[in-house]
């Protein structure tokens, strides 16, 4: 089994684009897949495209329209649930859920590691997911390795090394290696342009400005507006 | 949360139809999901269909064509790779594995589950599939239940009733129910009629010829091969 092959899940957001970027650094060599689970912001596999094809990483967009009916209830899927509007750790971001989608996510991306030889399966969840998401908790992540280690013939690992750091840091490590940003969508709206009042544009614009770097995604007058909002001002 | 719902994963085979049927007598209300993840007998379905159909049971089925070219290498997904022929326990049955299978189906039914506010996932896994499947083994199931538990902001439990049971022993149990098993598929080649040779024909033959009860699904003519077949006759 040639070990360097792992399969990394890419959002097409800021932590998967980082991890990418990491895998590299670390002399991996990445099989990038990602989902259409129906999210608004669907957009952001274009993001992950463009930017798995300009590192020439192959890249895998898994259509999962057909379990859709099965897991609603979720204002990521759901035209007719609003998304939340505020902090990322607010309590109102519980409709952004989707029912168990990272264990579904990592279970294909499992299967796909076993059918081409790759030992580990990277993911990019980070500390900031926690509060709301079950399913990017450090205990979860390691009871899917834990089921994941004996489920096939071959070994494979489940690895999230940003779980026990914040979007802050996880930027910081990616400034450090250079990416450019601007090639990565957060916005759950999923418009043209990003909303910057939902909790993944709070929590992206808490993060670059803790670096204290404009979002290259944004407009100067843009970044202006996402500064006042995530402190409140407007 | 209405505690009665629960989620049964229907192949169409015997094993969950006898689950499907003991839910049903302890009193739980069942919704049945199967998969279409490119399976030669898919046929299979059918089975489950009219069978759900037949005791009024909601039934869903999920087609996973869409991850199929993620997950090869199975000869039960791939026309270009032979069904073997022999005892369902012996070594070149390793190829009717497709990668990562059972997580896959769980954890989507799983999300169904938290989706429609059931408490349990049912899946019917016996003790004959552990030596082939890993993803059929007790402590499989039981990583699984321990993941899935803390997954969601509901509770969901993975339960798997005949791990202990030999398929002779499920079988038992059916006929004690009434089950009419000539509405259950097992054949992994899903022809026009069962082939008699494949591990799940041998493993069905050698369950009724236990329980000293002739396969319903087969002809006189078929049942006698069978068990000539599993007998080492012919």
């Amino acid at each position: 089994m040639n070990t360097k092959k792992v399969i990394v899940i890419v959002s097409g957001g800021m932590d998967s684009a980082t991890l990418l970027y990491k895998v590299i650094t670390d002399g991996l060599e990445p099989y990038a897949v990602s989902f259409n689970y129906g999210q608004r912001h669907v957009k952001e596999l274009d993001y992950a495209k463009t930017f798995c094809s300009s590192l020439g990483i192959d890249h895998k967009v898994v259509d999962l329209s057909a379990i859709l009916p099965l897991i609603q209830g979720s204002s990521l899927t759901s035209s007719d649930i609003e998304v939340p509007h505020g902090h990322y750790a607010a309590d109102n971001m519980k409709s952004t859920v989707v029912p168990n989608r990272n264990m579904i996510m990592l279970s294909i991306a499992v299967g796909y590691a076993v059918s081409i030889g790759a030992g580990t399966v990277y993911f990019g969840a980070q500390s900031g997911d926690n509060s709301q998401y079950r399913d990017c908790r450090p205990e979860f992540l390691d009871r899917m390795d834990r089921v994941t280690s004996i489920a096939n013939e071959v070994l494979v690992h489940i690895e999230a090394p940003f779980i026990h750091m914040s979007k802050t840091d996880t930027v910081k490590l990616g400034l450090k290696l250079g990416i450019k940003y601007a090639g990565a969508w957060s916005c759950y709206e999923g418009k043209e342009r990003p909303c910057l009042r939902c909790g993944a544009c709070s929590e992206r614009a808490v993060a670059f400005r803790d670096n204290q770097v404009a979002d290259p995604l944004l407009t100067p007058e843009e970044w202006k507006e996402a500064l006042q909002i995530v402190e409140g001002v407007v």
